[in-house]
Order: C-alpha cells, then sequence, then structure tokens
C-alpha cells in the first residue's frame, strides 16, 4: 500500500449522482438498513451472487430470464417483503438453508438502486458497519479517489448510513482528504456518535420506523461493527465476495 | 403568539420531496447562495412580483404569455446567466433602476424548482440569512407545523442553506420540537459554526465554486444577517411581499 492521498466525496443520497462524481473512482455504497448489511449477510450463508435491481419491475422481467431453480427474489416496499417475492430484506430472513448457491435478484427501495448507479465507478462495492474495517483496507490498498453514496431513505438523509460514511472516512485516517462538505459533516457526526453507535441506529429516523415494524433484532445486526469480514463488489452486472473469503 | 410546540422537519434537498411532506405545514423554503438571497434584494428595491419556474423551457413559455414591458427573465445554469435572459443570479444584479415595478420570471437551478415543490404546502416563504429573524418570527406566530426545505445544490447536499436552516430552528427556540434526523443535525452544525457564519459560507462547495466564477461579493451580501427584513411568500402561483413592507 502506497501513501497518495485519497480524494473523499460523499453523497447523502444517490439523488444528485452523475456518472461524472463516479468515473474512475472507487465507489462505496452504503445501506446500514437494511441492504448493504443483507447483503453481507447472504453471502455469509453462501448465497453465489446478488443481482440488485431499481424496481419491482425489473426484479420480475430479470426472473423470467433466469433459472427459477436457482433464483430467489427479494425485496421491500416501506420496509416489508413485496407481495409475491421469495425474501424481504431481513438479515435473518437469509439463512444458509434458503440462500446457499442462490442467486438473489434483490429490489430494495434504496441501496439496490444506489449499488446500480454506483457501478458506475471504476470499481463498487457495498458497506456497512459489519464490514466497514474490511471495506476500508480495500479502498486504501485500491488507492482511486472514493466516492462514498449513501443509500438514504427515499432520496431523504439517512443517519445511519452518513455515520458508516464518517466511519469509513475516519478509517482512512490522514490518507483521506475529505473533498466535499458532505463528507466533513460525516466525520464530524460520527466522531460525536461514534461511542454508541447501537444507539443512534435505533434512534435514527430509519430505526425508530424498522422498530414499529417489529424489525428491531435487524438493527442490532446491522450495528455489530466488523461481524462480517466479506467484502460483497460489483463485477460485471452482479455483486460477488471473492471465492474462499 | 401561543406557545403551542412546532414540530419541524428539514430536508437537506427537495429531491425526496413528497406533497405529503409539505401538506397543511408552512414551509421554508431556504437558498442562500443565491436565489433567496437575490429574491430578498429584488423585492428590497421594489420589484412587484417574482413567478420561480422549474426550466428555462417553463421560463420562455410563460414570457411569451406576459407583458413584456413589465417582464424579466432572471436565471443561471452552473452560476452563470443564462443566455438570452435580462438577469442573472447575482443580488447586485436587482438594483431599483432595473426591477422597480416589474414582474422577475426567475428559472433558477436549485431556489426555483425548490420553492414550485414549496408551494404544495399550507403557506411557503422564502428564507435566507438577510431575512431569517423575520421568518422566524412570522412562522412562530402562523403556528402550523414547519417543513425546511433546502434547495441544495443540484439534488446534493449544500452546507450553507442547511446552516441557514439550523439558524431557523434555534431562533424557534423550546417551541421547535425537530421531527427528523436532517433537523438535529442541522441545529448541530448552525451552533458549531454560528461564530463565523461568513467565513462557514465563504469556504462551503457552494461558495468556493461561486468565489472562482468571480462571485466573492454575492458571498457578503448573503451572509449579513436581518439585512432584509422582507419575507417573500408564495401567493396565487408567485412570490409577493406585504404592501409597505
Amino acid at each position: 500500500m502506497n501513501n497518495k492521498p485519497l480524494k473523499v466525496e460523499l453523497f447523502f443520497t444517490y439523488a444528485g449522482l452523475t456518472d461524472e462524481e463516479v468515473k474512475g473512482k472507487t465507489v462505496v455504497v452504503i445501506d446500514v438498513l437494511r441492504a448493504c448489511t443483507t447483503a453481507c449477510a447472504a453471502f455469509m450463508s453462501g448465497c453465489r451472487e446478488i443481482i440488485p435491481v431499481e424496481s419491482i419491475g425489473d426484479a420480475t422481467s430479470l426472473l423470467d430470464k433466469l433459472d427459477r431453480e436457482v433464483v430467489l427474489l427479494a425485496g421491500e416496499r416501506k420496509g416489508y417483503k413485496v407481495d409475491g417475492f421469495d425474501l424481504g430484506n431481513s438479515p435473518y430472513e437469509f439463512t444458509e438453508e434458503i440462500v446457499r448457491g442462490k442467486v438473489i435478484i434483490l429490489a430494495s427501495t434504496n441501496g439496490s438502486r444506489a449499488l446500480v448507479l454506483g457501478s458506475a465507478g471504476e470499481d463498487c462495492m457495498a458497506a456497512s458497519f459489519v464490514n466497514v474495517s474490511n471495506i476500508v483496507e480495500r479502498i486504501a490498498s485500491v488507492g482511486n479517489d472514493i466516492a462514498i453514496v449513501c443509500s438514504g431513505r427515499e432520496l431523504n438523509f439517512s443517519l445511519e448510513d452518513t455515520l458508516c460514511g464518517g466511519m469509513i472516512i475516519s478509517g482512512l485516517g490522514d490518507r483521506a482528504e475529505s473533498a466535499n462538505d458532505a463528507a466533513v459533516v460525516a466525520s464530524k457526526l460520527y466522531e460525536e456518535r461514534k461511542s454508541d453507535l447501537a444507539s443512534a441506529l435505533r434512534n435514527s429516523d430509519h430505526g425508530r420506523y424498522l422498530v414499529s415494524l417489529g424489525f428491531s433484532p435487524d438493527i442490532d445486526f446491522a450495528a455489530q461493527v466488523d461481524s462480517i469480514g466479506l467484502i460483497p463488489y460489483w463485477d460485471n452486472g452482479r455483486l460477488v465476495v471473492d471465492d474462499g473469503a
């Protein structure tokens, strides 16, 4: 690893993201609650690949072209599993029994779309607290400038994604050059909240909403820093992890 | 004025704003650099009304339906005056000699669109640092719940609008109940930066960009808290101010 400074821009949502802003960069897409956390859980349980899609329509169209025997449809709207889908967006649903060897089409409200847009970068990976240290190590080693794209919440600010983005910038230490206002704000918010991330997640807008739906365990799952070391990364239209990882 | 608590939600951009989020509320649209600052300057110089429109096409179509003698076209893209328009988006252009008695069609990149969307609220007003205390007084007196909509910058975060939003929440004191994460973050950012707002504006992403274009005086203009007491508010498709204000 050399010590070239890395320019880091952060985006609170993907709303204003243009190809120009990710071109040639390492893109880190964050969706703590819950798509990127759940993607890590799915790979941990042995799924083969995840295909993020932008809409429920895209998911069902794609299903028709694939072998139904090995494909699972996953996704949510307003936090709930989509009618007719195999799985929702809770990490606890993605057990080894269900997902081992499978291809998962993922149509979450925010993270899936952010991942599709982020894939225009030089490389693109899915991050959340469960794999944050490995993400930091990987992007430092790659050495490209970095665009951290928070998935947000229906195009609005998401505190939990921002805190995770701040943690990544903090993890890069002196190598990170925060290059936009949002990156500076994210770092500051992380420093203020890092002593109790679980509580910050639980009390965030999105956290409170998920608790109200009965998904409280998902938040505890998502708050476990470095509990899953895998790095789902974009490769030819889908997310994969390295063999044997 | 009664002391009913006011629920305050803040949006870093208008990207995710739905009619549901503004319905029945007092909407405060903020564009510090520069549309709302410039609107205040224009009314100070005696313009009769401002019609914010969402696109350059909308501006020119509307022009055809109005009396060209009394109408001025104003707007910018990437900070520069639109070709063929009478005015750009710098407050210094809107002098009494030019705008007195005129109707101004305003097609700025961010603020105009935010104002059009915000007009779905129960009431809607244009805010920036130059009129912030009067805005606080007005919204406290109206007593509706409040949606503060930062115009942002091409659907991305804008620090200067957020600081102004934080100042408004701070101004409401104990009456404000920050009801989403963005409102809490804005308040905190304002408290941290309030001792030198001019410097915060100048060093923001947008501030540095405007300085690079030669609009440095516009930033100083925008940083003058309460220099213009007027409140441009939405009335029947356009912004006006109270007579004699």
